[in-house]
């Protein structure tokens, strides 16, 4: 095989003496073509096993997996159902299917199994993901069903409540809803404004939607199936607000009719989960018992006194928005399983599809082996890899600390903040992905029965609920700047401003958890030219210290940005705006370095072999891809000189020609039903 | 007002003495603070006149532009039917709407004025491109109808034609579809598999579909509407292949019963445009008189002679697809216009929605007061006033070539070019900028109600559709690597490879149309650190300097990778693919390039006055941020110091402030219709 890139530049006319763009990897004399390089370093092509790869990447929870997967199958009739049916139809169908998964046990996992569940959170959270091969109006409705409102019964509430409704809800015969977002209030959930008054007279709360933009609004379940809604309002006691609590509010009775002074309205279409029935709610003076409050962290006597173990009233709050993470765990799975149907659909039809004669006069050229089209899906497969490991991580301690093996404070904030960076990455990395993918596929791909309409248009709110990803992100730098300190959680942005500009700058820093990872960083990247020839660039050391020295970095620079501006006696809001997007990136550094950390590691404890090759590849590219897409910011911030920048995207193109090959296997291994990637029109 | 970026860097800790990252423009010591620059600039924030900035916007078609506006509000009912309808019924409403459109003259203005048209090239693409405000179903079947379908009578057809179909076609009397694309080959036209074989006894051509993946596929009015297909296929005469041309073959009798020998599938549900009925044909032996050859540029004798005046058959081939030019231009300036709807949500929402305290613990703040949301909307509505403009350019260039006022060949490939380029950018940009006003408009955006739902479905496919965007920007790349050469439209990509590697190198590059401009660039950019100090970065004629190296340098690179990989043997086809992603870069290089050219003139051209303020702010950002997403490459290749990258993304963050109360004045002058608009949830 020759090398375009491999020449000399002697013949090179004075007018373009200079090298190459780096989006198109040029020559420099000293450099071998592929295949010397890959003879000298012993490169060869492994051969995958698929069946130990689908293995590696189910792990655990293979079994539970696999239920999944054979249920998918089973209701495979569902993805045409979403086209066909009209929308009341979808939902009722959607909602029948939900019921009937949970009869197989495969959506109670994470409840007590003295209720009927699988006593196992992170089997759940195996089980959620895998559902996203297939219709993810199903997944959202178990979502909404067993996350959010089984999730509130079951982390808010007390015994009483457990055995009033974990076993019903468990099988899906008692449907509810998760009634915490407002029309006026998404993100700042602590500014509610439906209000739950005691009345000590008859012990009941008293539950009003105060202004119109406090109605309920997107509550899944809402529109036509919830029972019962777990709604979020601020409670008042004795004339005194004591801040957000959940309540179990019966909404309709059994034959579906609303209960006076609930009001409810549909949310009508939407742009996808049509099977999803969302909707809004007002309430207008509901009475509600004294025990419909979710009371395992707060109560009230019945004669109308407050009481909770949490003195701090936002830490109290912030404890119980603790039953989001999980939720925001799955929501991060569930987008980099979606991205991993779209993936698989997208190469599947690159090594089909033919177009213009290329090598050949006689035969048009496949699309994957158009160099362009190998760097538009392959980075996205290797992200997606890396995305999947990392999100197995958070899974782990999602299970960990839920399940009480681990306990610490630290480690809760930790999840938190990793909960909350995973999903913001993983849904935003599944609607690029199925973006690329579906333009990969051209006309076809615009077809419904070729998965895109429905993998896009369901997935796109997911970089929205279970929390916006740029709050998220926010939440995740807040974490980091204040080392997770005891009081973080309640820090809206202003606090946030402040407690960093009370701190010295340099405990700021010194706090940081990567700060304590930077001695490696500085041997690795001393600065200078030095370490620009040292270090290999598929050294992964290498390539973990540029991640570490890029966050360490912008974040102690947040610090010293926000201290400045308050010094300067600016109005603190308008310090953080316009560090904010500072801010996002921050977080996005420091996630990003979880993600690869967390592929590297997985990488390094296989046992050597061809698996363990192919992964490496896909890791370097990952790794890579990463540094590239923020290769200006490393190059003005000296860590990367202009050959070494154009070197890393040369690379990259390599590793792309390295990862051809073996792009089926790597698609193969994610196990989708092929009930589930369907595209007659691309793949039949 | 305070400037947290002002300050000194004394108090700096050792560890974090760099300069802060980009994203988050940091302090040098010598910067003023806004106000002081502003106050010695003579900045004050501009008072728009809007009404004068809408004039502006829709330039010499005004007239023609408020009459769609005028039919978009007089059928905005349509919105709720896409929503509401089956299927079925919203097809039978889309062609109705377009039928009455019709009869306003509104869609009838491309075509001669003796059989009803209004014989203005100009007017067509303004009437289309402002219907782009509405439902899109509607946009594309009139595209279909009168563009593709109509277009290719007008264009291939000789008078003979004209008579028969235009008067009834222009009224929608006649509804046609053209059957050009099929399922296995949509880019490469050149080989279709549809087969039209001449009989010389009968004095008729033989349609028939010769393999399976030869159906015409994906084609717009064929499942319901046409009576007539333009049938794109081999032409065969006297056993010899003659290449692609266009055949009128009626496919439905008055009724709407399918003729024999043709079978037509309905392409079914797709992700958007469901009012369009996309289908599936196959022709079988169809046979249609010698007179159905649209033989304006090639025709068959009686006896079965061949006969055109364009004796080369690609250049022929090329010439017939001329007739996509228009549509190419249409597509782009849809996706602009749809773009503008969704910018103008959502940045009337963050002018209306609060979250979360920030500058005071009152009220919580604005989205648009928050630095993020203004980094994320306002580079997007200062690009996409940029598009605006360069659209007008190409817009005016198809009127005079298809016109006849401007007749060189080298004018009609330059406008090839540029349709093919702008059509790409315009395209990409609705897509991203439809799917970051969605996510800045959180949940309440997923709503159906609220547009954004159907303008990202709807237009998710234009990206594709008129030419796969990545294919249009080879076009580009291929056109000014040959200068336009006469037959650089006949070259495949062996061709290309061929030609380019034919000539020397310099010649390649002396003969780029970009060549020409470098003179002016060597003066503003003479590298090494001198022209940092000198160009001032809101200086347009350094911007564009910036731009012209760029792409004259890209471009001169791929000549040089080409023809190297050609030098060492390799096979042109693997060059080609090596160097692939540099070819696409250059090309829209060239159209970022042609883009600010288009802006810069705008502005340039215009009275002094606020408007010619503001519009300068906006030509600045949408500058800058060109740059600034490309500003790693610019540091590869000597152009911009890490200190002037720096200040180039602070330069941003500042634009952003003065444009932000501009922006509800810079949305309004788009004249969407409120009916539009809609968005209840959102703005209501």
């Amino acid at each position: 095989m020759g090398n375009v890139e491999g020449m000399s530049t002697e013949t090179v006319p004075p007018t373009a003496a200079e090298d190459l763009p780096s989006t198109a990897p040029a020559a420099t004399p000293q450099q071998d073509t592929d295949a010397e390089v890959e003879e000298r370093s012993g490169y060869r092509r492994p051969a995958i096993d698929v069946p130990a790869l689908t293995a590696l990447l189910d792990g655990k929870y293979a079994e539970v997996r696999n239920l999944v997967r054979t249920n998918l199958a089973e209701y495979a009739g569902i993805l045409t159902d979403a086209e066909e049916m009209t929308r009341d139809e979808f939902r009722e169908r959607v909602k029948d299917v939900v019921v009937e998964m949970a009869s197989t046990g495969q959506t109670g996992m994470g409840f007590p199994e003295e209720y009927g569940g699988g006593g196992d959170i992170g089997a759940s959270v195996a089980a959620f993901e895998t559902l996203a091969y297939g219709d993810l109006s199903v997944l959202v409705k178990v979502g909404v069903q067993f996350g959010l409102f089984g999730g509130a019964i079951l982390q808010l509430g007390s015994k009483e409540h457990h055995d009033a409704y974990l076993a019903d809800l468990i099988t899906g015969k008692l449907m509810g809803c998760f009634a915490m977002t407002e029309s006026g209030h998404g993100s700042n959930v602590q500014a509610l404004g439906t209000v739950a008054t005691y009345d000590v007279a008859t012990q009941e709360f008293v539950v009003t939607t105060t202004r119109e933009d406090a109605r309920k609004d997107y509550i899944g379940n809402a529109a036509k199936h919830a029972e019962i809604a777990v709604v979020f309002a601020q409670l008042e006691v004795a004339g005194k607000s004591e801040g957000v609590h959940a309540f179990v509010v019966p909404i309709r009775d059994r034959d579906g009719g609303t209960l006076p002074g609930v009001r409810i309205e549909d949310d009508g279409l939407k742009m996808g989960l049509n099977g999803v029935d969302n909707g809004r709610i007002w309430f207008d003076g509901v009475r509600i018992p004294r025990t419909a409050l979710l009371n395992r962290f707060a109560d009230v006597t019945p004669s109308g006194v407050y009481e909770s173990e949490i003195e701090n009233p936002n830490r109290r709050f912030f404890t119980m928005l603790g039953t989001l993470v999980q939720g925001r765990v799955c929501v991060g799975g569930g987008g980099i399983n979606a991205a991993k149907v779209a993936i698989a659909i997208a190469v599947k039809y690159a090594l089909k599809r033919r177009q213009f004669e290329a090598t050949s006069e006689d035969e048009e050229e496949l699309l994957l082996d158009y160099g362009l089209h190998q760097r538009r899906l392959l980075p996205l497969l290797a992200d997606t890899y890396a995305l999947h490991f990392a999100q197995e991580v958070v899974a782990g301690q999602l299970h960990d600390v839920t399940s009480g093996i681990e306990t610490s404070e630290h480690a809760k904030r930790e999840l938190e903040s990793r909960a909350a960076g995973t999903k913001a990455l993983g849904t935003w990395h599944a609607t690029r992905t199925i973006q690329e993918c579906r333009e990969a596929c051209g006309g076809a791909g615009y077809l419904a029965e070729n998965r895109f309409a429905a993998l896009k248009a369901d997935t796109d709110v997911f970089t929205t609920f279970e929390g916006d990803n740029h709050v998220l992100l926010q939440l995740v730098a807040k974490g980091l700047l204040t080392d997770y300190a005891s009081d973080f959680e309640d820090l809206d942005q202003l606090g946030t401003v402040r407690f960093v500009t009370n701190l010295a700058v340099e405990t700021v820093i010194e706090k940081t958890a990567v700060h304590k990872l930077l001695e490696r960083v500085k041997d690795l990247l001393p600065g200078g030219d030095q370490w620009d020839q040292e270090a290999g660039l598929l050294d992964s050391d290498y390539q973990l210290a540029m991640l570490r020295f890029r966050e360490e970095h912008m974040l102690s620079g947040v610090a010293r940005r926000l201290k400045r501006g308050i010094d300067q006696k600016m109005n603190p809001g308008e310090v953080f705006s316009r560090v904010q997007d500072h801010v996002i990136a921050a977080a996005r550094a420091h996630v990003e370095r979880l993600v690869l950390e967390a592929f590297v590691a997985k990488v390094e404890a296989l046992p050597d072999g061809e698996n363990k090759i192919a992964l490496r590849l896909l890791c370097d590219l990952h790794a890579l891809g990463v540094i590239e897409s923020d290769r200006a910011w490393f190059m003005e911030h000296g860590r990367l000189s202009v050959a070494r920048s154009k070197a890393i995207s040369r690379e990259i193109g390599s590793l792309c020609r390295k990862v051809r090959p073996l792009a089926d296997d790597l698609v193969d291994a994610f196990a989708v039903p092929p009930e589930m990637l369907r595209s007659p029109s691309l793949l039949g």
